[in-house]
């Protein structure tokens, strides 16, 4: 039994992986596998629609809102996000919790004129900023946020602060769908599929149809998102089997009970792995402070490198992987996202007071 | 039994499907589906670069080139072509011999200076320009052909014509490792997987380290090769499991012999299905002229459109899926890429045959 906690691409659910591999080779009675149908056959158009119905299903959100299924990773919103959004005598504004965000705000400096609203870089990225000293520009194309730092386990709480009035943009790359969330309060939400969503190799943009229509039209038509809204994702060659996968995880989820039902799975998981380092007198140290810290990503250190290691192997030993702390933090990181089961955690969280008993 | 005749997404070689339904839920041992693992994992990372090395190897190319896996279909490269390697200055030459090389000719106009070196719109796209009368602007920062126009079925023969002494950038979306060819005569050669390499999700970049190094550095970064040869196509996610999938599709053309067991594949294909139109006494009459013909896509039409949609009903009714021409040509098209099988083509050429004695 090997128990997956890894940050992404990340584990997914077994029932979701037996259907996915019982109709491999036979997609429902076509005599061909879902790798070898055209995307422009109604299995796949039936594929994409159901998709984007549940995503926004799950969301809560209406016509005025677009699924988009891209490629390239959130990494490369980081620059379609810009490159559409912000014009040339605008301003993005971006608040940077962790490291991704400060890629995001990296990359779309090299774009337009950007401005830096709060960073919590000075305390090492534990914590968020005091929204009520913020003063963001009601006048800036957008406002940038990442919900949960996936390397330092920081994470925005589902009902946010008041963030003023500029369209709101999202990198959900490590939360996206782990709990219900007012959805309407963002003008943009991004996220690689591979941690809450299904395998590597497709992003899912959803975006208010406003934004859609003020896209710079100066760009490459393959990058401008009113090229992915009026052909529904289907301009070019969509990665077929990326947004099969995902479309059985959404209804994976909406037999689970939706975002409620993971908000209430996740909250549990959390809780046992946060216990185990709450209840070791300091054996394990929480990277995040607790009022910020994330339920899908939970980062803490050992008193020394060499213990550390040794936790390492000795987890690997008793079957949990992914384990490790992003190269560039260290220490150890437990994601565990909506398909980790809570026997995953609750197999880590007794690990970890075993560990801490015989190395404490 | 279904023969798959899609343009792309396209067949794959029942050995890769069944093996890749075999290992889905356990990835040799790891008790992890390969959707499940990190693209840092040693696994991967040898999937990576194996796949690095069986290209390579297919090709005859040594350290001076690169191989990329990117994301977003060969329409990105449309893009990402001339954002990476057209200076301010400078020009890039374009020979449109179809609807593809017009996208690409087309995406790159509105990010550079372009010139249209030669182009065959004008009989309709079913010839080849004559080389001997083209003049190549030897300071051209590239020239950009497409070796085979899926939609027209016009291809390029595998000893190209002299053409000049500009970096040659091809896109071989569609008959990529369909044949032996001077790869070395390439500066950058690129395709969607969708059609010879394995399913849609990844496409493949091979790229000489001088253009590399020439590559724009005002980009953002995941838009430059650069970065995608600096880290080994692992700056951020890749799509894995359609690596995995070019990995598994790669070992078995070399397991049927290499490119040259390809050419001879595909030439007897062909010719069975050529053999159907050139003796039906003008019942089916060709789109492309004898000599421009593409091994990979026949494209033809029937007298009356009222008969070719009878020859797709009972073609498909027979077995036999994803005939139709491009929605923007009409007719019929027949793909008959690597993974279709001798007996595929077989089976069509012998209801062709069989269908113009009914109608004809
Ligand atoms: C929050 C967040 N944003 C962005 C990324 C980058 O995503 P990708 O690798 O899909 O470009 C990650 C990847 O781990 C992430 O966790
Ligand atoms: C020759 C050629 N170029 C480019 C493309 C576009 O590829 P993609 O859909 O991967 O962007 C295709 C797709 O069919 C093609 O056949
Ligand atoms: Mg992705
Ligand atoms: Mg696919
Ligand atoms: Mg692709
Ligand atoms: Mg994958």
């Amino acid at each position: 039994m090997i128990h997956n906690f890894n940050p992404g691409p990340a584990a997914l659910p077994p029932a979701v992986i037996a259907r996915a591999q019982a109709e491999l080779a036979d997609y429902h009675g076509t005599g061909m596998s879902i790798l070898e149908m055209s995307h422009r056959s109604k299995e796949y158009e039936a594929i994409n629609a159901t998709a984007e119905a549940h995503l926004k299903a799950l969301l809560g959100l209406g016509d005025d809102y677009r699924v988009l299924f891209m490629q390239g990773g959130a990494s490369m919103q980081f620059a379609l996000i810009p490159l559409n959004l912000l014009p040339a005598g605008g301003v993005a504004e971006y608040i940077v919790t962790g490291s991704w965000g400060e890629k995001a705000y990296e990359e779309a400096q090299r774009l337009g004129n950007t401005r830096l609203l709060a960073s919590t870089a000075a305390d090492g990225y534990r914590s968020l900023p005091d929204a009520e000293a913020l003063t963001p520009d009601p006048q800036a194309a957008y406002l940038h946020i990442t919900t949960n730092e996936t390397i330092q386990g920081v994470q925005w709480p589902a009902e946010l602060p008041e963030l003023g009035s500029a369209p709101l943009v999202a990198d959900m790359s490590s939360d996206f769908l782990a709990r219900p969330f007012p959805a309407e309060r963002f003008a943009l939400m991004y996220a690689g599929a591979q941690k809450n969503l299904g395998p590597a190799g497709v992003t899912v943009v959803v975006i208010r149809q406003d934004l859609i229509e003020r896209g710079r039209k100066d760009l490459p038509v393959i990058m401008r998102y009113a090229t992915f809204a009026k052909n529904n994702s289907l301009y070019n060659t969509p990665p077929v089997f990326a947004v099969y996968m995902v479309n059985l995880v959404l209804e994976w989820i909406k037999e689970q009970g939706g975002l409620v039902a993971m908000a209430e799975r996740n909250a549990r998981k959390a809780a046992m792995v946060y216990e185990a380092i709450d209840s070791s007198n300091g054996f394990y140290a929480g990277h995040a402070a607790p009022e910020a810290r994330s339920l899908m990503n939970v980062t803490f250190r050992l008193p020394s490198a060499e213990l550390e290691k040794r936790f390492l192997s000795e987890a690997q030993a008793a079957g949990m992987v992914g384990l490790a702390g992003h190269r560039s933090v260290g220490g150890i990181r437990a994601s565990l996202y909506n398909a980790v089961s809570p026997e995953s955690a609750a197999t880590l969280a007794s690990f970890m007071r075993e560990f801490a008993q015989r190395y404490g």
